[in-house]
């Protein structure tokens, strides 16, 4: 089963839009847990158990991971999701990009060693350097569009010949890149009006839907722009509003009704 | 001392451009070397030995160590350099871009945890985006500008009123991102159009350029339309032209002729 296949499974039998961050910030997890030889293992797993059946999907993001120096144990709690709900689509938030021969090192890392099922990706360098990654027919190839932070102005706003960067990317993505069907955009939750642009040069292709809660995107405005035409297409990612929801022996508990909450959420307005 | 600083006095120490790319595959090494415990740490060491003489920098591709599980053992060469060389400037190309806080998790592996004095960082996300890596006044950020492969110019080279956006990018890092006076850009050599047009923009800040050698780079070419007002200005970078050149025992050897070779190339045009 293709990675969209599966997601769009996932959103059917779940009936739930939300992709859980497992951004695992050491300095942010409950106190008990911080001593413990592998805490980012440890509380993923009890994350990744209290919210799975609220989400669709998990997302990772690698950075966490590199800047503390445990990428094992980011490699073991995409394991642990495959070993327990192999159903799950497991994201890994990377943004790589590279020169043909060099991304295939990266593509072999996040599908090979993480066994992660989709990647984040930058297309600033083009479409050759996406190949590597589509070339992996079953996996998801997540594109940067229009991201969720100030300074996405700064290039993909640019306009050239009437249309801005990022919408130059989003044709690329649907109609020049996608040879193998495999290809997603990441469009911002903070920008309503770039996503109904997106929605509309993309078709029902999923978007994955960073900067809901804490970057203080609005769920109605998301659903109502984002949207494909079966009420779903929006992996609608949330990590910090989720995750960090609580700070004593009863996180899993919070985050689970976070998770819970964001679900009913997004449903009222699909 | 800055990076840059550091690089400048690593010029004219050496007398040599050269940048010797640690883009370590461990498909492509000596047979002899490929059953070691520590194979990618025990070829670079070395090819860092052998070549040290001739470089007057080492960068190192975080792809390959990625894509091989040998992370830690990209993080033992760096230090090999740090502990044996401690005057030769070390860049990690890792092409990092991400929102703030989770750049800045990026900006801390690159820094402390890999100990490396520069890094490489795509410009998509924007100004912002880099905050967190200049941030560290006495690193070296350096931006994908023009790159060397034939893809760049699905992006790069779209054309905004006028100015191409790897003009706009170069205008934004010599004008509006470098506060801390630590930025730097990466041209193709594959490009020199481009790269006289970007040195015209960004005046004598220095420019990593990749794909001399193996990508078809011409060393007189990139040195007619790169080098800075003192016949500098340019880490020039080649891996496998460089680490690859012999397949046997006499491997470092080799490669360090190749490394002399390329840097009295070189010097020929300043």
């Amino acid at each position: 089963m293709t990675f969209i296949k599966n997601l769009k499974a996932s959103w059917d039998k779940k009936n739930s839009l939300v992709c859980v961050g497992l951004d695992t910030d050491l300095e942010k997890i409950p106190e008990h847990l911080k001593t413990h030889e592998k805490a980012a293992f440890e509380f993923n797993k009890t994350i990744i158990d209290a919210t799975v059946d609220f989400a669709s999907s998990f997302k990772f993001q690698y950075a966490m991971y590199a800047g503390s120096d445990t990428i094992d144990q980011l490699k073991e709690s995409i394991n642990y999701v495959k070993q327990n709900y192999p159903d799950m689509p497991v994201i890994l938030d990377a943004k790589r990009n590279d020169i043909g021969n060099t991304a295939k090192m990266y593509a072999k890392q996040a599908f090979e060693i993480l066994s992660a099922d989709a990647v984040t990706v930058n297309p600033y360098m083009g479409g050759d350097t996406l190949e590597p990654f589509t070339d992996y027919k079953d996996k998801g190839v997540i594109v940067l569009c229009r991201t969720s932070n100030p300074g996405a102005k700064d290039l993909q706003d640019l306009e050239v010949e009437g249309k801005k960067i990022y919408q130059i990317v989003a044709e690329k993505v649907a109609n020049e890149w996608n040879k193998n069907k495999n290809l997603l955009v990441v469009v911002g939750a903070t920008y309503p009006k770039e996503l109904k642009e997106i929605r509309k040069i993309i078709g029902d292709m999923p978007i994955l839907l960073p900067g809901i809660g804490a970057q203080g995107g609005d769920v109605k405005a998301v659903m109502d722009n984002g949207k494909d035409s079966n009420g779903q297409g929006l992996i609608v990612h949330s990590a910090r509003g989720i995750i960090y929801a609580g700070s004593d022996e009863k996180f899993a508990e919070n985050a689970a009704e976070k998770a819970k909450k964001l679900r009913d959420e997004i449903n009222k307005y699909r």
